[in-house]
């Protein structure tokens, strides 16, 4: 039996424990709620570990970034986390709440179990795990954990540039992934961009009786009528000069989409959708997937929103867009594109915040992190795992990894199909988790040999 | 000194301590929050006031109609009035709590006090003022409160069917009207019908991680997409066959209308607004107020709506929608235009639910009732008041008058153009408050001489 295996088999219930507490610990970064105790939390635990921590800061201020590093060796590879989730809202959809993990039918339901907590938690059993095993690492590896990231991670480039000479690795093991609906364990080799913006219109000085709508302008409808021009119903961008930037998939690139086994039946029925946009099916889905931008509606406010009925003009609206960016798109280019659209049509009047933003990011599929996963995950999983251009998703890989000339790769972590990402009930299935830690022992013994002649 | 006048004078500040009491009582009808309590308020007042009070209801539910009779003598006159009030958020618009009525530079401030709560009660204070100085009144007063007409008066048809024969009279006096912009008493010959409709549209299951909204339907989107066919940029209504009912109005008609002092540069200054909705102007602006019926957004709910960023796709979508109807288009008619417009473009997933609904109501000129509150408003006032054809607004005037074939009036009542009706900081002046009850206190004297010779 391999012995990281029989480690964790002895230890889950100390393992469970240690995990439920770090979830029952708030940290919702959107709200600065639980933030600092987090962090220090992280802290106690990678202290406990035996690594070398201390809390890096940026003359910018936000939340610190976690840092320790444990292990020695000419090979380094580093580990990117986050302490921080989304907030748990609406919170009357959650069977049990957000924040008192909760075990049924063999998963843990709590926020932030999958994005990132267990993540994090996983790749420390495994550090604990394979200095029980081996007495010592056979690399150095310097966890990187911080609080910002589901706010857009607005200070990781200075994180990034300021701390550069501790940070660059032979490679940076990303945040998530998992496996896929078949169960096979995935790869990303990188991340699409994101530019998230706060579109505002107002009216009249103040909310007024909706008979006047007659000859009042209505901020909701400005907004209707202004995101009515950004895509049409079937689903195609029209913001203009955006789609301009966007390249098509070469024929090697649509051979790698193909060979991703897509169990998009499954994927519809546990979605409850009768179809993908458009009707998509098969390799043209997973084009829109992975090589398109989007121009997503995440929150639309105005007027009354409570029961019954109020017959109101309202004076202002709201919404939240976000735009996931495929390379060439950065958030900058957006953001201009964007306003000189609303302008080009006389919504002038119509205030544009941009707020988070996450440049694309992609690394080549011959990177030794990738060939050192690869050989991992078929030694815990049995199996190669699937490889993807990029995750359809956002994070801020770029500054820290590709800016800094380093690899990043997302991927054979702690997570399926069903863990409810951003949403009420977020779970992992806690099998996963305990093959994430003997995943991340495989690796710790890959990596360094596959950076042999590097650097 | 005109004797009613002089009572008031006397009287003053018990009135408004009796007025201020009546505003510390919440009645949201739409939240269904102090109705009952609210309505034996009125009862015991009405009873102190003299009148025979009855609760009046219905089989099919509902809070009670405070109907209170009091006077005697051939001719009879209704007085129509509303107990609830609209909902009072946003509450942190409000510069003093919307349920503690205060004084400020002679305006009172309270939710209700516009609509209708301050008309009611001078409408009693008249009463007691001329039993007072004359000793009896000479007709029959039949005050008819209701407690659910912010939420479209769901069972007043069943009230007015039910109870018609002790309803019936010469004439109603409804309930709003007051001053314009240059300070001149108003009457208004009817009001603009409502159809209120609640949109909803459902996406996954739950709400899901934005990234797939590359591939999976957004319900918001859905919203705004089939929002946009109902109106154009420029304010003009698109649903399918709807402009076909709408007539325009005729020359003498035309007239009417450019005879009503528009202070249309004060209401925009009053309103925070550089332009009325396509520019309109003048004469123009005023036809599309008046005989033009109208599309409101008046509530628009998807998604994440608080601080900051979350990178969600809403598994839901709400609109509530008012369409303000003119003579000839029935809410029936609306309801099923809308459905049939929203299917023949493919939106047979977006659910309707009609709400609240009111038909267009209108009364001749020459009514009696009409000739009366004219020569009230000219010895109160010292001038004529202006005529409107309808109110832009909307009330359940048809089942109550025209239905039972009784003229139905909305005039000369205690409100003035800030009145910031349905909406924060809602009050009234009251100075106009006093004069109101003189109004009144003349109409009394003047309504049994005008309907001699009737029905």
């Amino acid at each position: 039996m391999n012995p990281i295996h029989a480690y964790v088999e002895t230890n889950k219930e100390r393992f469970l424990g240690e995990l439920k507490a770090f979830l029952r610990q708030p940290s919702v970064s959107a709200q600065n709620l639980g933030i600092r105790e987090t962090s220090a939390w992280v802290r106690t635990r990678l202290e406990r570990l035996g690594a070398k921590v201390q809390m890096l800061e940026v003359d910018a201020g936000g939340p610190p970034v976690v840092y320790g590093e444990i292990g020695e060796g000419p090979r380094t590879l580093l580990s990117y986390n986050h302490y921080d989730v989304q907030p748990p809202d609406p919170l009357d959809l959650w069977q049990t709440p957000p924040f008192e993990p909760t075990l049924r039918d063999g998963k843990l339901y709590a926020r932030g179990v999958a994005d990132d907590k267990g993540d994090l938690m996983a790749r420390i059993h495994a550090v604990e795990a394979y200095l029980a095993v081996h007495g010592r690492l056979p690399l150095k590896i310097k966890f990187f954990v911080e609080g910002e990231e589901e706010i857009g991670s607005p200070h990781l480039d200075q994180f990034a540039q300021r701390y550069r000479d501790i940070l660059l690795s032979d490679g940076c093991l990303w945040e998530a992934g998992g496996k896929d609906e078949a169960d096979r364990p995935t790869l990303h080799l990188g991340l699409k961009g994101i530019q998230y913006v706060e579109l505002r219109a107002r009216g009249a000085k103040s909310d007024m009786h909706s008979s006047l709508a007659a000859i009042v302008p209505n901020p909701a409808w400005r907004l209707v009528w202004a995101l009515n021009t950004f895509k049409t119903p079937d689903d195609r961008i029209t913001v203009d000069g955006m789609m301009d930037y966007v390249r098509k998939p070469s024929q090697a690139e649509l051979d790698l989409l193909a060979a991703i086994p897509f169990e998009e039946e499954k994927m519809r029925a546990n979605w409850g959708i009768p179809a993908f946009v458009r009707g998509l099916k098969g390799l043209d889905a997973l084009v829109k997937l992975y090589y398109e931008p989007t121009c997503t509606i995440c929150g639309f406010r105005s007027g009354y929103i409570g029961e019954g009925t109020k017959t109101v003009l309202p004076a202002e609206a709201m919404v939240k867009v976000d735009f996931r960016l495929v390379p060439n798109l950065t958030p900058e280019l957006m953001v201009r594109l964007l306003r000189e659209h609303l302008d080009r049509r006389g919504f002038t009047d119509i205030e544009t915040i941009p707020q988070s933003a996450e440049h694309p990011a992609s690394t080549p599929v011959d990177a030794p992190l990738v060939h050192a996963c690869a050989a991992a995950a078929e030694a815990v999983y049995g199996s190669r795992p699937v490889i993807y251009p990029l995750m359809a998703g956002s994070g801020p890989m770029y500054p820290l990894c590709q800016q800094l000339g380093m690899a990043g790769v997302c991927g054979v972590g702690v997570t399926y199909p069903g863990i409810n990402i951003h949403a009420p009930n977020e779970n992992i299935r806690l099998a996963d988790y305990w093959q994430g830690i003997e995943f991340i022992g495989a690796l710790i013994a890959e990596f360094p040999r596959r950076v042999v002649g590097m650097r």
